[in-house]
């Protein structure tokens, strides 16, 4: 009836007091739940231990080793949710577009688009798509029968982020080449927009029905638009990401890098849930969306070095001013940063769990 | 009485009927005025000639260069406004640190700063540096001469994004080293910001003794705090920056590209212009700032690549919201773009004095 298998999480009642369900829904958890973008990967020992030897890609792609990637974080802290391990380009690779992700640099595709032509070569999303999630299944199941009470929350690029990675070809400062696609050729943008709306909703949709009880559209790139710009050229396709797992009982959360200027047409593209970015406190945040909205967020990265004191009181400002939300996850208010201590993080984990 | 030499162009008259200086001061100007950031420099052909051998920071230094560059989009685009070439690391680099320009990387700083002691160790900012100016001066004395009734802006880089390049010893993306030290070290921050904002502010006052008539002070890093951090670890020194020349009659531009969240302290911290970038449409940000305060800005660069219809439409109705601040300067809500078409950016112009 949900929609689910009876064997997912959400079917067993194995997570019937997850605290970060329970704030993503806007109901009482039994304690502030805490979880952190990023919790899984270079910052631990483990997982560099883990990689070894091998490629980004070819880890996101080996359930064994993905599923270990994304319990370690679990393990070591006891946070509230773990996040899928992936990339925002793994469903573009497993698609069969030509993507490499180099060190220092990120994603970096061979063929640009330019032109209509290009969007129209590019891989049809069908049964061998399909197919090729295969492994992507395989390491959620493996991850979600690990991690007993914690739910999984699966991971996905936002459409704009990909699409702008695929135009530029790599990051870039302003995403100017996909800006500038927008603005001379709407048609050939809003194709390839589609596409990737298509690719991200795909990926969504295997995480959770193969286990994973909570969604997160990651949008690395939107915090370059203006709401104007966000709302004709961006929003559709996110809502059309979203929509792909919008018939299943999963919260969906969604988070932009720099968009704090962009949580109502977010809010309205279809998320449940708005993570907040470093810049904007969350009492704020709540204002802005009239209060109706469970939010996630916001501990500044910047403040992981600093001595525990003055972490701790910047820590209790995001606890006391998250209570303005109906519901309140604690997260950072960006990625954790490769070179971030991981006592520290484990100590904010535990200052939040005792917090009244 | 005004502090400025006679010869300067505001004492002469010359510029009694400048444009840009009417609508800086919220007056009447006979037309619109237009200019670019960053119309100077790569996009032109003569500017690639004239470059031809010279590093660029020798090209800053050398005034006859220095003083050619800065008058090629005058000549070629009819602008109302010069731009001083320069770069933000040039007062950095005439005090002595050590710092280089790296083609397709950017400003690289031999020694970051980490400590009180490698403040310290900063180049005293005393008479050596005032005669180290000697060259800005005359570049500027030869642009000005040059200019006639055309304005001169005098430029500098804002404390913040000085500060922040020479924690991160080059660009980053969020500037986590600068902000990292001001969570844990404020006083070391603190230290730091103040030798930038005197080196800053004496840039601009050299300039503006020689020969500006107006200085924009350029944030290119801000946008990555929020509004508190911004108003406790940011304006203090923009202030200070700006208060180098607040006692001469001179317009004080102020620009932080992915600022526009933090409009109302830049105001507060001393601008009397305000530049807007590509994100917030003008009547917004005339509407924030009570309408109060002349803005500059803000022609999305993304549009200068589109067909000739779709961006007169959008500098058009970038005029229409212009309207509703006391004055308004036209520019791009970012800098020209290396591989603009001069002929697009030539034809804006043309439009915007047409402009009714």
């Amino acid at each position: 009836m949900s929609g689910l298998p009876a064997t997912h999480p959400l079917s067993t009642g194995i997570l019937a007091d997850a605290p970060l369900l329970a704030a993503f829904s806007g109901a009482s958890p039994s304690r502030r739940p805490v979880w952190f973008m990023r919790q899984a990967g270079r910052s631990l020992p483990e997982y560099r231990a883990a990689r070894h030897g091998n490629a980004m890609l070819e880890a996101c792609v080996t359930p064994e080793l993905a599923a270990e990637i994304t319990l370690q974080p679990v393990r070591r802290y006891g946070v509230d949710a773990a996040i899928f391990f992936s990339d925002i380009v793994v469903p573009m690779a497993l698609a069969g577009v030509e993507v490499s992700l180099e060190p220092g640099v990120g994603p970096v595709f061979a063929r640009p688009i330019e032109t209509m032509a290009d969007v129209e070569a590019l891989p049809a999303l069908d049964d061998s798509f399909d197919a090729a999630l295969e492994p992507i299944r395989e390491a959620v199941a493996l991850t979600v029968e690990r991690l007993g009470g914690t739910p999984l929350i699966g991971f996905a690029g936002a459409p704009f982020t990909l699409a702008a990675y695929m135009v530029d070809g790599r990051a870039s400062r302003d995403h100017l080449g996909a800006r500038r696609l927008m603005a001379a050729q709407p048609q050939v943008w809003a194709a390839l927009a589609e596409w990737a709306a298509a690719a991200s909703g795909r990926f969504l949709r295997a995480q959770v029905l193969a286990g994973a009880s909570a969604v997160q559209l990651f949008d690395s790139w939107a915090g370059s638009l203006s709401e104007a710009t966000y709302e004709q050229f961006c929003a559709p396709w996110s809502t059309a990401a979203l929509d792909a797992v919008s018939d299943l009982p999963v919260p969906r959360v969604h988070f932009a890098a720099h968009g704090s200027h962009l949580l109502r047409p977010m809010a309205r593209a279809g998320a449940t849930v708005l993570g907040v970015d470093y810049r904007l406190p969350l009492d704020e945040a709540s204002r802005l969306l009239g209060s109706k909205t469970p939010l996630q967020g916001n501990v500044d990265p910047a403040y992981l070095g600093a001595p525990w004191e003055t972490l701790r009181e910047h820590v209790d400002d995001v606890l006391r001013r998250g209570e303005s939300a109906p519901g309140h996850v604690v997260n950072l208010g960006h990625g954790v940063p490769p070179d971030a201590d991981p006592d520290v993080l484990h100590r904010i984990v535990e200052h939040v769990h005792a917090y009244g």
